[in-house]
């Protein structure tokens, strides 16, 4: 935790009372006594310090603190991903690194080669979800929140839901081993918004491709090294913002 | 494993004897049987194609294959990373994850901010990294082996290793958030190799950097964010190849 996060409702008046997880952090691994500050962040809002007024150092751990605000969040990132729903334990890592990375919206779809049984586990529960999230913003200094979307069915999102959003952005991205282009030569230059999409281990098939090259895709490749999708996400959201710059 | 890697040692003629865990992904995770041909590769050399010729389908596993090979491995990485040893649970990850990218070598130092006891666990141990690198070969569908050396003097390493290595580089790089310059601004275009250097969590120190200007490397910031340690290592990778097409 490079910065402790709450909620605006956690704070009364200057006041905040951590109890918990925040509080083990502050009083066991920051070792910070009363007196000392810590950098603090209202979770979509600014971002400031909180002077330690009383804690207690031992279990239950609590810490009380004053806290100020001079700081407005980061602007929102450029960058939202469309990602076939990975299995558990890489999409809480995915989520943890792409909050920290910087996202605004994150679309979690079907897809062909996403296992049936990754729809019946706890990862798509957004509050499950969101503790990820929250602990990429905690590593990453940022308060701007990621919102986050679960579309069971590829199809109607492609065909209906993306048709609502494609004005949001100005170009829309696919990563896919077969194709001859590079990121670079499918980026169109600019300062409005790129959706990404990255499919499941083995990739889209076909119809996936089809779909999203109707709805306004480009297809690029990263070369021919086959990643992880979670190695692909921060490698591909990195790639962009290279180009972005 | 996208593909199954060997020592030359292994092969017999155009036979292969495969036990332990690659028999175990080709008999339960492939599911492969006699006349199913995968696709193998021999460390730091030739990509090929396996024939299966008979297999035990229970434990211990076994496969034999007849091998051919007919594509010459990947050319050598454009990119070399000096690393300050991470701890050891996300030194596995990051050995992976650099080896699916493509690295030439590794250069894993200390600095004041690696902590002393990831000198004595198990991970400086060349053998337990090559298992690790392998790994990442064997996802990405590479045979070349990032080549690994350990620098516990972080001081002699940047004045005398270095200076002996210099020429190797065409640029040298160093990742330090308080840079005001961004990757793209101090890249220098160019097909020669680049070391990157990557720090420690809590980054490097003003005696580390200093040293390392000294030396010729070129400071830059990723931005504002406090990306974790195997989060940087992918993304910065990601960066500089991005900025090589």
């Amino acid at each position: 935790m490079n910065i402790i996060l709450f909620e605006q409702e956690e704070i009364t008046g200057i006041s905040l009372l951590l109890t918990g997880e925040r509080a083990r952090h502050i009083v066991r691994v920051l070792r910070a006594v009363p007196g000392d500050t810590v950098k603090v962040g209202i979770i979509n809002g600014k971002i400031g310090q909180g002077t330690i007024v009383e804690q207690q150092v031992k279990q239950p751990y609590s810490v009380r603190l004053d806290v100020v605000f001079e700081q407005e969040p980061a602007p929102a990132p450029l960058i939202d991903i469309m990602l076939a729903l990975p299995r558990p334990i890489m999409f809480r890592r995915i989520l943890s690194q792409a909050a920290a990375l910087g996202i605004g919206h994150l679309f979690v779809v079907n897809a062909k080669r996403v296992e049936k049984s990754f729809w019946s586990g706890s990862m798509i529960d957004p509050l499950v979800c969101r503790k990820y999230l929250v602990e990429g913003l905690e590593q990453a200094v940022d308060t701007m929140l990621p919102s986050l979307t679960f579309h069971k069915g590829f199809k109607p999102f492609i065909e209906e839901d993306l048709i609502r959003l494609d004005s949001r952005y100005d170009q829309m991205l696919v990563a896919h081993p077969a194709s001859t282009r590079s990121l670079r030569s499918v980026y169109r230059p600019g300062n409005g918004k790129t959706l990404l999409a990255i499919g499941p281990e083995g990739g889209w098939v076909d119809y996936e491709l089809e779909r999203m090259t109707e709805a306004g895709f480009g297809i690029f490749s990263m070369g021919p090294r086959i990643l992880k999708v979670e190695t692909a996400v921060t490698a591909l959201h990195s790639a962009l913002s290279t180009l972005y710059q």
